[in-house]
């Protein structure tokens, strides 16, 4: 089961796409995928009225689709958790999970156009795997604890601009908040559809060139310990959104001429079981 | 005029409080003060109804006072922006500034109580002139353009952890999300009647000792050149909040043993034309 929204930004409708393929409107259950929703049993009670055969099948070819969560409250990033990413950027291996920010209004839809800042000359990619939260986590024990915050999984593409976030002064935040730097989805699906977290392969190309290839079970620290560690710094909330960090292959570790990205530039992306996002890049 | 939302937590009703200090009812021009309002003329709105006789007096003795702007979509910080305040943590004077985040449900209002978050011991206080952004802010160019995008002016509160900010590895954001760790308020102030923003006293005590006593006019970055630089690197839009840098005095700055708060401390600040708060500290 799949949960999406699906039409113009700003005004997207909830949908599910069942295990059948078909996708059936979602507004009988609920009018938007939000953090409310999700604390709300919300997944069990689209799957209950997917099963009484409640929802109607609507057409969603050429449908532009949205992220999948709607009003985010926050978008928390994890920086340098798989080791061979953090080799590549020269950084130490970190003893801690790194935790940066973003602001929710970075997140697009997973098609949408992902714009090169004005001034930019070294906007990056990261494929990510993102944790979308559907209890309130704060002081969690437990890893268990911890995987029960969790309402599902989706695929993240934290975009990254390298002098903002390393050679500008500062904090990495400068480099994360750019319009458009998080596009989202196309779709989440509930944690217990997923499986063990720590088994999903997660891959990039640009303009067709393999870039990233990895598995989530190459994270230092795994979805339950972040979930963990984060709730006492900060409290989670529904609709809260962690992107998990990413492996290597991003253009900074690359040798000279890196290969950054530039307006007309294509990357696709992708996470087992989580689906592909396609952006072209366009100019601020 | 002075813009507050007046009400328990989460249920908050706008109002203003007249030049003759009357606080009147604002729900006759808008359900609550958010960006959307801001945006949409609301100070102007406010005005003309006030002098039109359409609002009603209200009586707010002993009612609890709230953040004076709803729905915040982003909270961006500026860190070292006081020469002294540089000073006093080691850090060098930042060539530009340094930017950092805080999500929005760390906002509370200006007398709630803030929590020690648990296994803290450095817990900081922050006294700060927060910016409230009324027009989206988006590659701008000059100063002039800069301040037009700016609504208006509130007192904040930057609670900040300096363990988790500064010996927990990596990224500042560690120390400065913990739940209730914003104070904002007690009112917002339209910009045109705060005068220049460079020229405001500001002041805070803990348990009636004197800490931080300083004017914005020792900021590094002013407020134009901070919503300027700014929006190169995110959009700024309405209904968001700056927190402007704090001066010297926190307790990081201090001599061992280092004075950090504790449940049971008392602080209070202020801003010349900007009001008061007072919290006492909680333990998580």
């Amino acid at each position: 089961m799949q949960l999406l929204r699906l039409g113009p930004s700003g005004s997207e409708r909830p949908a599910v796409r069942a295990d059948d393929g078909v996708t059936y409107d979602l507004t009988p259950v609920t009018d938007d995928v939000t953090g409310a929703f999700l604390a709300a049993d919300g997944i069990a009670r689209t799957r209950a009225a997917l099963a009484a055969g409640e929802l109607h099948p609507i057409v969603d070819d050429g449908v532009r689709i949205g992220p999948p969560v709607a009003g985010v409250g926050k978008l928390v990033c994890i920086g340098l958790n798989y080791r061979d990413h953090a080799e590549e950027t020269g950084l130490p291996i970190p003893p801690e999970p790194v935790v940066f920010l973003k602001t929710p209004d970075t997140i697009v839809g997973p098609n949408d156009e992902v714009l090169v800042p004005r001034r930019s000359v070294k906007t990056d990619w990261e494929v990510e795997l993102a944790v979308v939260i559907g209890r309130e986590a704060r002081y969690l024990e437990t890893a268990d604890d911890a995987l029960a915050c969790v309402a599902g999984y989706a695929l993240s593409h934290d975009v990254s601009e390298r002098e903002f976030q390393l050679e500008r002064g500062g904090q990495w935040d400068k480099g994360k908040n750019c319009e458009t730097f998080n596009p989202l989805g196309p779709f989440l699906v509930p944690a217990a559809e997923v499986g063990d977290p720590q088994a999903l392969g997660l891959r990039l190309w640009v303009n067709g060139v393999p870039r990233q290839d990895s598995s989530t079970k190459n994270m230092i620290f795994p979805v339950a310990e972040l979930v963990r560690y984060l709730s006492w710094f900060l409290v989670l909330r529904p609709g809260d959104v962690i992107n998990t960090g990413t492996p290597a292959g991003v253009a900074l570790g690359q040798p000279e001429p890196k290969p950054y990205l530039r307006a007309g530039d294509v990357v696709e992306l992708e996470i087992d079981g989580l689906g592909r996002q396609r952006q072209t890049l366009g100019q601020a």
